[in-house]
């Protein structure tokens, strides 16, 4: 088990503290407010440009009187500086992801890049105590390279992945280094979370990963045999949106710095077993999965063989582990798309 | 043997021909400009910002009347479009590496990102048929990981790298696949050459990799032992700066296109085998390698074991293979330093 850099003064209560969540109208963005709140900060600001979606993900946020919107953008520095102060600490989620980067090269790359210098110069000029930054399981790649247990030393791996995963992945390396050069050069405290693949409640269309389960849901719904491309054995590894609010704020709380871990569910499954589950979980077990050749068109994204992220190191690092099995996340998820269209 | 796409429109004759080298006032730049115009190229444009160096790398090319100086900025995408029209090819070399990198992080990813999208959105505009972007085997990364044969799929490692280094190959990588994505959406016609160390006459002080040949030589010329940190078995590849030049030129005339190659001198080095080298040549084998520890607030990379950069596939897409070993190599530099003192 590797050693951990370990700073008192990097730990920052979530009980009677001051937060900022970056793309906070978001999934994961709305989760981590909801934990934050539950767990007594005294203030979260929500911090979107509303490029995507409506804010229809925090509408139920608003209520709490400790919730603050703030409309702005990363790419504007001076939007930062001034929104950013009195904080204790920031979770960075804005990104663009490959579906976006694909569409939009220019903007995604100032996203995902020239965001986070901005949101870490902000953090210095405002003496904010600890960052966490949402970056992705996409640094260690695509392709047939991609297999076994991922952990946080594996390389990245490019060979045989579209130019717009590749653009992703390799801004996210990019993003995590300007952390640790910070934290060099500046003494800045962070934890980097490699997220998996999210899925839960508020689930949209943008990922391309999570696109199986809502696109399954829907054609369960219509009755409709849901399609699988390829023979449906690749490997996903998704992670409950819960588990990671939860991981947001335990690396907020914690005195690690300096780190960048996996942060992924209990278990792997395959598609095959994602979409099995989702007709069983619909009460339709006897729409069986269709097996449908690719669309050379789409982006997908495919793993070559079997692999597993290994999130050992996450509870060396900030105590966390996931604890939502994906049956489970599914059947919240699935309840609350339900309920979505029934309201 | 890989199979090269090859397309017959993207092969572009260098006798007759217009080219633009970006970032053309530099050791790569200076040596292009010169094959081209010895392959009998119509003209050559140098474009610079002139933020490295004096200009004085291409001061003896400004008496041929073929030779245009652009100064202008890569950032700024009008002055591409405006300076780049009438243009057969283009060699883009101009970039941050490592050094510096490391002491503006906001520019050198404007310029190795932003500044790979301008060239080739004016590339496009231009109707510019062929590009050759100058990548680097910093794309295969640094530390332990980096060992044995390093080919065209070899992953990119990270773990044990200074952030700079990391944000210099993830910025190289994001470069070539801005050129895929170019290729894929808008069919433009590339190469990509990932050079490794450049040496050659017109040397400077501003690549990590290379110093060890300046400094080394600087010290036997004073009459000191030239220092070599660690234990002097730390692999480098270099590659002569005249064969590059001809692999510019060649990957220009050249009718593959989207593709990758690897281009590395004959063979990899040792830092001690380089540096007793250079007495040699200066005529002081006496003054033999000091072996010293590591400086840990200077940025020098080390690579792990034993690695050699393989150019097969350099030759199989364009027909490139280094000629220059090292010793002519440096022999040839060093009496350039010389004249140059002794002028």
């Amino acid at each position: 088990m590797s050693t951990v850099k370990r700073n008192a003064a990097a730990a920052v209560p979530i009980e009677g503290g001051r937060f900022m969540v970056i793309g906070g109208a978001s999934l994961v963005g709305a989760a981590t407010t909801a934990e934050l709140l539950a767990r007594g900060a005294a203030e979260v600001r929500l911090l979107d440009n509303f490029s995507f979606g409506s804010g229809e993900a925090i509408a139920h946020l608003r209520d709490d009187d400790r919730v603050k919107v703030v409309e702005a953008d990363i790419l504007k520095l001076h939007q930062l500086l001034q929104t950013m102060t009195g904080l204790d600490g920031v979770v960075h989620l804005a990104a663009f992801m490959t579906l976006s980067m694909d569409r939009d090269p220019w903007a995604g790359i100032d996203v995902n890049v020239r965001g986070v210098q901005n949101v870490l110069e902000s953090c210095r000029v405002n003496a904010i105590r600890k960052l966490v930054f949402a970056s992705s399981n996409a640094v260690y790649g695509y392709g047939p390279g991609v297999r076994g247990d991922l952990v946080e030393q594996t390389p990245f791996h490019s060979q045989g992945a579209p130019p717009a995963a590749i653009l992703y992945g390799a801004s996210k390396i990019m993003g995590e280094q300007l952390c640790r050069d910070a934290h060099r050069k500046n003494g800045q405290d962070y934890v980097i979370l490699r997220y998996s693949t999210v899925y839960g409640e508020r689930q949209h269309y943008r990922a391309a990963n999570a696109l199986y389960i809502v696109e399954t849901h829907d054609a369960v719904q219509r009755g409709a045999r849901p399609q699988v491309i390829g023979d449906g054995l690749e490997t996903k590894h998704f992670v409950y949106v819960g588990d990671l609010a939860r991981a947001n704020c335990m690396a907020l709380a914690s005195d690690a710095t300096d780190v960048a871990v996996n942060t992924s569910g209990p278990d792997p499954v395959t598609t095959l077993e994602l979409v099995t589950m989702i007709s069983e979980i619909s009460g339709r077990p006897d729409l069986t999965p269709e097996l449908v050749e690719p669309d050379p068109t789409k982006v997908r994204l495919t793993a070559g063989g079997a692999f597993r992220i290994d999130h050992a190191e996450a509870k060396n690092a900030i105590g966390w582990a996931p604890e939502v099995r994906m049956r489970e996340g599914l059947r919240r998820l699935l309840a609350w798309r339900d309920a979505a269209r029934a309201g």
